[in-house]
């Protein structure tokens, strides 16, 4: 790679939904709807610059070294030795922080997949997972990948092993939709790790892998009555839950209304459902929305199909030798 | 359900491996050999009665309350109120007892699968599944069903719930060859059980969730490569192999001779490895023998496809009204 091969690019990166339920820091998926969008412009002065931040309320980092694209962006760089190189970011922040459905994620792969098609694609696949990671890391303190490895690969995907990293990409069954909620209260991942139990009897673990086994076999069989008989969580949900308002009432009401399944989306306070149709999902949010309107809490509410292809360029402009 | 449809019956039903590594107490598979064959005598005098018992050197029980084919046979009466039967069985004990290899499921689940083509088929396969696993209450002291299910239905079978029980046939990749080897020692199931942890570190959760997820992948995709990295127990078989003399001889051994994967057949002492094919299976069959019969352990060893049909009939007389 001696030239970039473009002087400007426009990226969205999605949403993701982590743990899905019955899959702890193992199993996440990406939805179309909500997500990031960052602008890269290519500068004839070196170095990685934020020009702006919006959508945010001026809550992230503009340090270069301290947000994650702009992070993500220098390490990519160092990775091809092209640390010569000017590069200005525009995040558009176009989802809630700290919501539980991957904001920083969504950001560290919407500015990764940009430098990458801006510079011609020098990395591979395995490359840009271990630097979204590292996103990651900065972001929230883990270098979990049940959100940046969906948002990069789209669709289900499934982290079978984090030492060595090892992803590997499950099938989306048709017309399944996720309906998303995002409760106006904040909860830091960090402090939504520190709570968990640090020992699990075994036979949670019996149970808990029984239902990750049958979640996996129907993605593969899109057998949507054995998908909603294992989004069971007798792990993490009997605690987290603890820390999200109404949550029980929430889940009964989306089990009612028709949802396959209902959980946390990541750590929360977001949860989420999957249902067999638009339809469903459209009817059970705004139960759920209104339910909490009347306990006092306003929410945004996200229908979505799964996003099967990850990050999308949404606009750019071809390196000329003048661009630079 | 009047009249018997049968005679006179002789049913098989096959060896089985459970936990098969990844999948403790939630998934197991059945072999074409070995297994155990049951014959039934229809009789006109009432009650369940063990003629004969071979292949057992003695050891298996020949009360009919106490035995798990006559006892499982006597409820399966029970079930359908036709105690007014009487019955006589012959089990010939074609495996060894004790040995993780399914020994009582296999004679439970041809005694039940008998029982129930001489009589007509009268229940469902739930139903015969719970008299499968109350047969294996009476035997191991536990009522799992990873060994009794796969038995019954053939091919790699999840248990993805047990309250209520809910059971998921999974596909079977072509080519597959287990490999068995018994050493002959013996290991109690409810010793193997003792010794687990009963709390485990949510880090060794999330590791074996993400191993048993990509295990199931990897039966739907015939990805041996996936497979072979999901065969891995961090959970388990660190404790139970202290039991088994050579283990991790053994699994050197069979993972350098090509296995797919290798681990405890059940709660051992019998060890298995998953091959591509018979030649790698028979080749490493071979070296472990070897190897323990350096060490002055004789075994047995078995090759084997992956049985997808369960039990079969091996013969049969049809009822006629002067067979009673």
């Amino acid at each position: 790679m001696d030239q970039p091969s473009m002087s400007y690019i426009r990226v969205f990166a999605p949403a993701t939904v982590a743990n899905v339920v019955c899959g702890f820091d193992v199993l996440g998926f990406a939805v179309d709807f909500p997500g990031d969008e960052v602008e890269l412009f290519l500068s004839s002065e070196p170095g990685v610059r934020i020009r702006a931040i919006d959508g945010d309320d001026g809550r992230l980092p503009l340090d270069p070294q301290k947000n994650t694209v702009s992070a993500s962006v220098i390490r990519y760089l160092e990775k091809i030795g092209r640390q010569d190189l000017g590069i200005e970011i525009v995040l558009h922040k176009q989802m809630p922080v700290g919501s539980g459905l991957g904001s920083s994620a969504a950001s560290t792969v919407a500015g990764l997949f940009a430098i990458h098609h801006l510079l011609g694609q020098p990395l591979g696949v395995e490359d840009m997972l271990q630097l979204a990671m590292e996103g990651e890391r900065l972001a929230c303190g883990q270098g979990h990948a049940d959100n940046v490895a969906p948002a990069l690969l789209g669709g289900f995907v499934l982290i079978r092993s984090y030492q060595p990293l090892d992803i590997v990409q499950l099938p989306t069954p048709t017309s399944l939709t996720c309906a998303l909620l995002h409760p106006h209260i904040e909860i830091q991942t960090r402090d939504a790790r520190k709570i968990l139990k640090p020992y699990i009897p075994l036979s949670d673990v019996t149970m808990q892998m029984g239902n990750l086994a049958g979640f996996i076999s129907s993605l593969y069989t899109n057998n949507f009555e054995l998908m909603s008989r294992s989004m069971q969580d007798v792990i993490i949900e009997p605690v987290r839950a603890i820390l999200i308002p109404e949550y029980d009432a929430l889940k009964r009401l989306a089990l009612s209304a028709g949802a396959i399944g209902f959980g946390i989306s990541g750590s929360g306070p977001s949860v989420f459902a999957l249902c067999k149709d638009q339809l469903v999902a459209k009817h059970l949010l705004e139960q759920l929305k209104n339910h909490l309107a009347h306990q006092g809490i306003t929410s945004d509410i996200y229908i979505s199909s799964i996003n099967i292809h990850g990050p999308k360029i949404l606009a750019s402009q071809p390196f000329t030798p003048s661009s630079k």
